[in-house]
């Protein structure tokens, strides 16, 4: 599952990295913006996935998220305090969905391992990014599939990043050659891609660059460009 | 979970005869007939719900099912023989699909009861039709969502259908005043939406109503219609 932001495509680099043949699996679910997908396209193609699929999945039908929704994107201190529950910018049941539907293109594909970026350290509170709830799916998953009742592939999600701070998963992408200009993270970037810097995702990301001493080589809107 | 089908109009009617509120979610997942929908419409009029939507998700882009591909529906003795194994009408993970969909509608809704008329006994083999199945779901949907982690609500997902025959579910529908003549299970209707009377699933249908001596409005391909 690449989304096309820094955890994902850091995913997608330690499955080929560990030997997979890769098939990414990417969402246009009505988000705000389509940055994002053409950064999961660009970075499947940098890091030799076989193949990118896009489903496509209308999340707005349920509304109730900044992400899909007309609700603003919390900045700065007001994102930061939402790190105390569950955000705004979550999307409700949106791994379960997503999940699903890499339980269907690994079922067409006959392959078993699924691989998705999440995160329980210096993550956002979403509580489908922990790993009881991946545990449980992939549980679900070998009961809803022909290969799991045949026994003839048994599905096995990895999380290689749960247990990374953010600052690991920037040293893990730079170790095996991430090209991090090509990731996007941020949740309300403006109409020249520009990232906001101010958002719940921005400041995860530049926290764990940051921590990492690795220079973010993305723009963000308040970025000074050197002469 | 409406599809316009028997066993969801049937499961619909005791979920209202039980007292809940009812909010039904359709799918338009690529099928190759659209008459399903009309019938799951109609039949959410004609039972009280309070709402009716329809999500649609593309199942095409990952193929390999006679329901949503170009793989031709098998009949009679065909269909019948499919039985022993799990047959070519069978969706990737669909269940898992469309249980998320609902995950993401209860979320919204702020509803803990989801209802799925799937059934144990005369039913066609798919994996994901099966309450260990769902069991398993349940169990990952109260890890998914913010509901379930704030403990607000404990979603519980109803099988009312799960061990009833064919002929229990026509029973059923009938004693509680479903119209029959709304509802549509076949899987290669033609163009005058006339149900061909030999796929599994109408194969299923016709024995049903036999077993439980009543009689099915519905027209099949080889109806004679009476002068």
């Amino acid at each position: 599952m690449l989304s096309g932001g820094l955890d994902s495509s850091t995913c997608l680099a330690i499955a080929r990295h560990e030997g997979f043949e890769c098939y990414c699996l990417s969402f246009d679910y009505g988000q705000r913006h389509r940055i994002e997908l053409d950064a999961a396209a660009r970075i499947a193609k940098s890091l030799g996935a076989r193949e990118q699929r896009v489903a496509h999945i209308d999340l707005r039908i349920f509304g109730k998220s900044a992400l899909t929704d007309e609700i603003e994107v919390p900045k700065g201190r007001e994102a930061q305090e939402m790190n105390r529950g569950i955000p705004v910018t979550y999307v409700p049941a949106r791994n379960a969905i997503f999940l699903s539907f890499a339980l269907a293109y690994s079922e067409v594909l006959e392959a078993s391992d699924v691989f998705i970026g999440v995160n329980a350290i210096d993550y956002s509170g979403y509580p489908d990014c922990r790993p009881e709830f991946v545990h449980a799916f992939e549980t679900m998953g070998n009961l809803a599939t022909k290969a799991g009742v045949e026994g003839r592939t048994r599905l096995q999600i990895h999380m290689p990043l749960i247990s990374m701070s953010k600052a690991d998963i920037v040293r893990n992408a730079v170790e095996l050659g991430v090209d991090l200009s090509l990731t996007h993270s941020c949740y309300d970037p403006d109409a020249l891609g520009r990232s906001c810097g101010e958002c719940d995702s921005c400041i995860l990301r530049k926290k764990g660059f940051a921590e990492a001493g690795v220079h973010d080589p993305l723009v963000y809107r308040d970025t000074v460009l050197q002469p």
